[in-house]
C-alpha cells in the first residue's frame, strides 16, 4: 500500500478550500493547485501556502494523489485530461466510478458535509466516504482520510448515491425551510434571529432522540384547526410545502 | 407592578417540566402542580420538589401566578375553571388572548423552543414571548421571564401567530425531513448516524450566514440530471416532497 504524503488539488471551490486547509493542518504537503479560472487558483494557492498551475499537464509528477474537487459535470473531462500515471480521487456524492474512464488508481474521497468558505469547520468530525475498485488504493485513501477525520467508511457508488439523496433532504431542503421561514418573518417585520435557538435545538435533539420520537407540533398532535389557520395565512409554494409536509406528518400518526 | 415570586403550574407535559425546572433553578417558589391525570401530576410534583393538587380549586391562593402549560384545545376550559382572583399566563404559540375569557390578569408566556423531557436544555437561551392587555401585568411577566432567559420580547397575538408558523417550518418540518432521511437510510441498510454532523452543521451555519447564502446542492446548482436521478429512486410522499422543495429552490435561482 502506497502511503499518500504529497497531494495536488484540482478545483478552487469550497470543498477544495476546506480540504486543502485540513490537509495542511495534518502535515500533508500540498504541492499545488489548478483551477479553470487562473485568479481563483492563485487565490487558493496563496491561502494554502503553495503554487498554482495554469495547465493540468503541469501537475507535479511527485504528487502521490490528485484530489479533484470540481462540480459533478466537470469531473469526467478533468479525469480524461490528467495523465494516467497519476493517482486520482474525486469528492463527489453523485458520480459513480462506473461513469468515469477506467484507470489503475482512481477513487472517491467524499466528505459528507456542507462547506462555505467564510465558515471554519473541524474536518475531524466530517464522515469521509472512500471507494476504489483497486483495494490497495482504497486502503491508501482510507489511511489518508483517517488522518483528517475520525469517521472514514468504505462505501460503494450505490450506497454513496443513496446517502447523497438523504444528505440533500437533511441539508438542502432543511436549509430551504430556514429560507422560507426567513421570508415569512421578513414579510411580517419580525426578526429571523429569534428562531435560531429553535433551529439549533431541532438539530441537536437528534443526537439523543430519533427524529420520529423528537416530533412535536400541530400535525403531530392532529391539530387540524391550527394547520388550517396557518394554511390560510400562506400562499404560493410555501403553502404547498406546508400542506404536503403536514400531510406527511399526519400520515405517521395513524 | 407586582413582583412574581410564587408560581403554580397547570399541566404536566414537556413545557411544564422544563419551565418548572428553570423556575426552581432561578429561585422561584413552585407552590404546586395540577394535572388532568393524577399520577402525572404526582410525578411532576416529585421532579419539582413540590406538591400536587387533585382539583383546580385547590390551587394555593398565595401563588402570584398560575402558568398554564396544557395543549391548545384545553386552555379555554382551564382558564374558565380557575377563580378570577388568580393571575394567569399560558404557554401557547397559537391561542390568541382574544379567544379566551377576559380577566384582569391574563397573559402569554410563550417559550419559543421544542421540549422533550428526556433532554436537558438551557432555558436562558430560549426566547420568551410575552403578551398581556394589562400593561402592568405584562411588565410583571417580562420581569419574571427575564430571570429565566436572556431573550424576552413583548409580542402581540398576531406576531406570535406568525412566529409560530415559521417555528413549525424550521422545527416540525425540518425534523420530519430528518425522519424521511432516516427511513431512506434504513431502507438501504445505511446508518443514519453518518448524517448527524451534516444536520448539525446545516443548523449551525445559519448563525453566521443567511439561509439563502448558505444553500448548496443539486437544485441550487441547477443540476437537473442529479435531481432526476434522485427522483427515480424515491416513491410516494418522499418523492413529492423532494420534487416540490427542489422546484422551490430552483425558482430562487432564476
Amino acid at each position: 500500500m502506497k502511503v499518500i504524503k504529497r497531494i495536488s488539488i484540482v478545483g478552487t471551490g469550497n470543498v477544495a478550500y476546506h480540504l486543502g486547509r485540513a490537509l495542511l493542518k495534518n502535515n500533508f504537503q500540498v504541492d499545488g493547485v489548478w483551477g479553470r479560472t487562473k485568479a481563483n487558483a492563485q487565490k487558493l494557492a496563496r491561502d494554502l501556502n503553495t503554487i498554482s498551475f495554469d495547465q493540468l499537464i503541469q501537475l507535479p509528477e511527485n504528487s502521490d494523489l490528485i484530489i479533484i474537487c470540481v462540480s459533478d459535470g466537470a469531473i469526467q473531462e478533468i479525469v480524461e485530461k490528467i495523465p494516467s500515471s497519476f493517482a486520482l480521487a474525486y469528492t463527489s456524492g453523485s458520480i459513480s466510478l462506473n461513469d468515469l474512464p477506467k484507470r489503475d488508481n482512481i477513487g472517491v474521497f467524499y466528505p459528507l458535509q456542507t462547506f462555505t468558505k467564510s465558515r471554519d469547520i473541524s474536518f475531524d468530525t466530517i464522515p469521509v466516504l472512500i471507494e476504489s475498485k483497486n483495494d490497495q488504493f482504497a486502503e491508501s485513501l482510507k489511511k489518508c482520510a483517517s488522518k483528517l477525520s475520525r469517521t472514514v467508511r468504505f462505501t460503494n457508488s450505490e450506497e454513496r448515491f443513496q446517502i447523497h439523496i438523504a444528505a440533500v433532504m437533511v441539508n438542502n431542503f432543511t436549509n430551504h425551510l430556514y429560507h422560507l421561514a426567513d421570508l415569512h418573518m421578513k414579510k411580517h417585520q419580525l426578526p429571523f434571529d429569534i428562531l435560531k435557538p429553535l433551529i439549533i435545538e431541532t438539530a441537536e435533539k437528534i443526537k439523543d432522540i430519533s427524529p420520529i420520537d423528537a416530533q412535536t407540533g400541530p400535525a403531530k398532535r392532529n391539530d387540524l384547526s391550527v394547520i388550517e389557520n396557518h394554511l390560510n395565512e400562506l400562499s404560493d409554494e410555501t403553502k404547498e410545502i406546508y400542506q404536503l409536509l403536514s400531510k406527511s406528518i399526519l400520515k405517521n400518526n395513524s
